[in-house]
């Protein structure tokens, strides 16, 4: 699976999108950024007049065997709780999912504990990662065992009819594991990029970056090779993440990312396949340290900058309503010809 | 009418709304401008759980005398077409205002030509203003009515039950009005207020600022008073705009302000009764000129940065979701408690 095609895009179903909002009631250009994401989604779907409704949310739950070292601000439980709390409907993802009329599903890709509840999706493939202090987090064919995962649920979601897909993350740790492949890609600094993730102090982060300085230090990671990257430091989340964004572009199916975890999911889906990229829109700037570097690796500009760092996919769902109105927009406003109104002098 | 009364701000329901926003599961503070804005609709509507569907928007359409100076690239005609497009669904703020289910009405307030149209809200104050590059653009008394008209359509959408307020205006040449009154209000030199409108040359931009500061110096404005900054420079529409958000600030509903134009009517607001702006959430930074300077003025920071320089209310509208998100957040996310989640460590 990891030889997954993605179709090229469709770049002249987007030109005749930009010379179609050329015609809109509106002088040319004033709608900014909106004309620019209806041009990107029709070349994505190949449709002039693309459509992004209903939107899709996985998040996939998978814990880290990293927090046992005190790298977190909240204790490993909090994975299982907050999983509880999403089937309940009680996280910001769901209320963010509900406005938009989002599909939405929870994938227990990794929780170190055993959860059952008829909403949950159970695709474990083993309870938590190992702490990548001490050893790989996971073997070879679990990372990609968990990439097939999030593959797989992507294209059930799409089967049903998903629009755009937005992939979020519950895993406490996560950040830690996401600030070691982020570092393992660009060979930045740990210190340049590691952050306070939930909310830890100033002490805190400065040994979550001694414990991922060190950590790196004893794993020998191939950085030219993802599947390695993800067995080595983890997370299962990350990893189904990964697979899912990978089956959204090999579907043509736009990809909103999220904060921090996500674009670093985002861009382990651009090393496996680097056509993966051209199927996603990022949607906000996050507060946490590192995401400033994933994004310029990614090649975006995000959306929106709010100041969030809060993950689950969040950041995408409240980002979700401007591709809607992109869509809208090349859909339902009126042309010049078609309103009887002058065009310039 | 031009004494109007606002409630000041109900800081103790968002103080409370701060401490509950707290308890909620996410970790204090990751939802960044999402909580500052549940605060923020909490002390202006006094509701520790604010509501801010369903949004009115009151679209004001009127024409300028300044047009005949050669200042726009649309002829004006365009104002009476994109209101007619505007009642037939065909305009940008059409399909945002459909898409966050808003409550629409457009109001001829000085169409240069009759229109009739059974959803036109016709409140003429006259048909269009004078040129003021040659006498004043209108009466003091119709800008009073002017402002008296917004108030009274802002009031009915209130009493139908909108709990936010979005208004956006059609007029061919405003951006040269606006231009002018910023220009009045702040002091500043017009040539580094004036923009491309709806899509001027730099030689049409040369042309425009001669006009406005040539008309500026004939016009003897008395900066310290609105209603002759309104009648000396117009127009009907800003002023029908500015008369809305009174009314808005008069009743606590939150008023979500557009670009350039709304910006500056929002300014006029101000200088009626400077506790207006606690109402205000500015949307977007849009690319016209002046807006930049308006906004510091208003002393908000805009919520979304997308190129916009559409006008309608169309920036204003597609902010709306975010305000739409906070009050969600506050309503419908479960608390540490209530989904029993450990805190932090």
């Amino acid at each position: 699976m990891i030889n997954v095609y993605i179709p090229a895009l469709q770049t002249s179903a987007g030109e005749k999108a930009a010379r179609y909002i050329d015609t809109l009631t509106k002088p040319i250009g004033s709608l900014g950024r909106l004309e620019e994401i209806a041009v990107e989604l029709a070349a994505m779907t190949g449709e002039v007049f693309p459509t992004v409704t209903p939107p899709g949310v996985l998040v996939f739950a998978g814990d880290h065997g990293i927090v046992k070292e005190g790298v977190s601000a909240y204790p490993q439980d909090v994975t299982a709780q907050m999983a509880l709390n999403f089937l309940q409907g009680g996280a910001a993802i769901n209320v963010f999912s509900q406005q938009i009329d989002a599909q939405f599903k929870l994938i227990d890709i990794g929780i170190a504990s055993d959860l059952s509840h008829k909403d949950l999706v159970q695709r474990k493939v083993k309870l938590g990662t190992a702490s990548f202090y001490k050893e790989d987090a996971m073997t070879r064919n679990e990372a990609e065992l968990a990439v097939q995962v999030g593959y797989e649920e992507a294209e059930e979601l799409i089967a049903q009819g998903i629009k755009c897909l937005i992939v979020g993350e519950m895993g406490i740790g996560n950040t830690t594991s996401s600030t070691a492949i982020l570092a393992v890609l660009t060979g930045e600094k740990v210190s340049k990029l590691a952050g306070m993730g939930t909310g830890i102090s100033d002490e805190q982060l400065r040994h979550k970056v001694n414990v991922i300085e060190e950590a790196l230090q004893n794993r020998h990671i191939n950085p030219q090779d993802p599947i390695d990257i993800i067995s080595k430091i983890g997370g299962l989340e990350i990893a189904g993440m990964t697979g899912a964004m990978l089956a959204a572009a090999a579907h043509r199916i736009p990809i909103l990312v999220d904060g921090f975890i996500c674009t670093v999911a985002a861009l382990l889906a651009t090393e496996i396949n680097t056509q993966a990229r051209d199927y996603m829109f990022a949607s906000h700037e996050s507060v946490e340290q590192g995401h400033a570097c994933a994004m310029k690796l990614l090649g975006k500009k995000p959306l929106l900058n709010l100041n969030l760092r809060l993950g689950e996919g969040s950041g995408a769902a409240v980002t979700f309503p401007l591709l809607h109105s992109a869509s809208l927009m090349i859909a339902n406003m009126a042309t010049f010809q078609s309103a009887g109104v002058s065009e310039k002098e």
